[in-house]
């Protein structure tokens, strides 16, 4: 298994100290359980200042997608050679890429380098398809983590280590928005997510499905690629930093369409920087492009959307309760199955 | 008819100086002829830094495709009101959008302000389809006035009068390569175009057809939303400096490779800006992306073929010669017919 860094063993040991149970990591139960839901930001993450420690060049905000996330089971297994991990009930092999990302972060957590976990792991969204599951995937497991070893560790703790595993899953400790502070400190003690407090049942997600297959370039080789080749990704911190804080005062005041121009402009942005990237990186398909010009043609109408995208080629709309009916007509007619989330309502408001 | 600005006059008056026939507009032949090819930039030219002049924030570098372009009669009217403004033999409308264009230049022009012009303006590319039918349009118009005039002035001269009637028609006076300097003086009289030396007989553009309708946001307002809203135009006139003198390299080492590498990720990176601003400006076509998808799928086959894309939604391949059947090959397969052109080739060297 690889070691971790220095940099790596002293950023969990200080989030360890604060935590009921610190040393030795003994289980105090035969098994954790966590659960998470995936998360979409409507100000992007995109480029690392620090690759080891998962630290970002931007802040960024998110809404959580109730419904749609990973549980988590986390055992220690009284022997064995290596950890097992299971996928939606099916034992993946050791050498695949998700059993030895899951491997190396759970290296920050053994008692013995020679103990070893048993990681049950439930996705209700497809994995990698840009749908963040990593996010929700690394939150279910800290969250496993802390019920295993007793930690009962703050939220913005819990936030540090998901993290650690994923920038995204930062975010994914909460549900409704959250913020991830970028940060200051080089120990990357101060960049966690914290929930922004805020009831706004109206608020919808649509999920637009064009392709849910893996993708062909992942998040963060996408990042380094674009921090490394893209000219224009120097102007982004920039648009990043601005765009957080509109989108904070645009959640606080309930203020739609603010939201969603600053969301869409800064997705297109970060999908732009993508682009100037050298090779290029373009997740999207035609379909993809597709759907925008319906997104555009909607709004010409009079229709308030919005969408955003991640590192895959399907859109997330946002729009509001009451242009869901619209907006599901326009796409059915185009053949684009489109799914709701309403991150607030219960069940009788999304009736 | 809008009176010209005292900056737009003095430029005039400045560059007619020179000619052999400076004053008065007198014209010395019953009619001026003058035929100017299109150009594919391949490093592009995108925002002005005074919009009075055309003059550029960033300097370009285009190739002529022969064959195609415009040709163009001018001749002075007896008497009449208005200018009368054919295009591809019929006459315009007044009022319309391209006639009030060709007039409002013309205005630059007159021997007295109540002198009128036909124009007779035949375009073998569809007009305003990102072909750009307005840079062999405005060339063909300078040297059809020089022509009628008899300025005889030297083609940096013709190429900045063209300039002034579309930026990019400055680089439409030459065959084959041209670079277009930015220029550094207040007065618009050292932005210009000169041929590149440059004999290439293996090089090929193809012209992919994706959609040949007129552009929904012209190149001008396109140019004027991006420099106003997009914060990652902040970053192109670094990455545009840089490939500029990257592909005048290539021209003269006749380094393909370097040439269509520099030319795709700047063709891209201009459409990141356009993507980057709001509203957004996206040009291309869902069939857009499916052909750079194919461009791409090509190169993993060994096959080098490179794009380049312009303010619409059509791909200009850049090839060599070898490689044209495969290319065409593929994209039959894929129902997408290519037409190639071969800047310097004979007709014996096409075949």
């Amino acid at each position: 298994m690889p070691a971790l860094t220095n940099q790596q063993q002293h950023f969990i040991a200080q989030i360890l100290q604060s935590s009921a149970n610190p040393q030795p990591l003994n289980p105090i139960h035969p098994d954790g359980l966590g659960s998470a839901a995936v998360n979409i930001a409507l100000a992007k993450y995109w480029g690392k200042r620090d690759a080891e420690l998962n630290l970002p060049i931007n802040g960024s905000v998110s809404i959580a997608l109730p419904g749609l996330g990973t549980d988590t089971k986390i055992q220690l297994l009284p022997d064995g050679n290596e950890d097992q991990v299971f996928l939606n009930g099916h034992q993946l092999c050791g050498q695949s890429a998700f059993a030895r990302r899951v491997s190396a972060f759970l290296d920050g957590f053994r008692i013995h380098p020679q103990r070893v976990f048993r990681v049950d792991t439930r996705n209700s969204v497809p994995t990698a398809a840009g749908l963040a599951s990593s996010a929700s995937g690394y939150a279910a497991l800290v969250l496993a983590l802390d019920a295993l070893f007793g930690w009962q560790l703050p939220p913005s703790k819990l936030s540090m280590l998901a993290r650690f595993g994923s920038g995204s899953a930062s975010r994914s400790l909460y549900n409704g928005f959250a913020i991830w502070h970028r940060g200051e400190r080089e120990d990357g003690l101060d960049s966690y997510a914290e929930a922004i407090d805020s009831y706004w049942p109206a608020f919808c997600v649509g999920l637009v499905k064009i392709d849910l297959h893996e993708k062909a370039v992942g998040s963060t080789a996408g990042m380094q690629q674009t921090v490394a080749t893209c000219d224009l990704y120097q102007s982004w911190p920039q648009q990043a930093q601005r765009d957080l804080t509109t989108l904070c005062q645009a959640i606080h005041q309930q203020d739609f369409s603010t939201l969603g121009q600053t969301a869409e402009h800064n997705a297109l942005s970060m999908h732009a920087t993508m682009i100037a990237t050298w090779p290029p990186i373009l997740y999207w398909q035609p379909e993809s492009v597709a759907a925008m010009q319906l997104v555009w043609q909607l709004r010409a109408q009079g229709i308030e959307v919005y969408f955003t995208m991640d590192a895959g080629p399907n859109l997330k709309l946002l729009l509001q309760h009451k242009d869901c009916n619209a907006v599901a007509q326009a796409f059915l007619e185009k053949g684009i199955p489109v799914e709701f989330i309403w991150p607030f309502a219960t069940q009788a408001e999304k009736n």
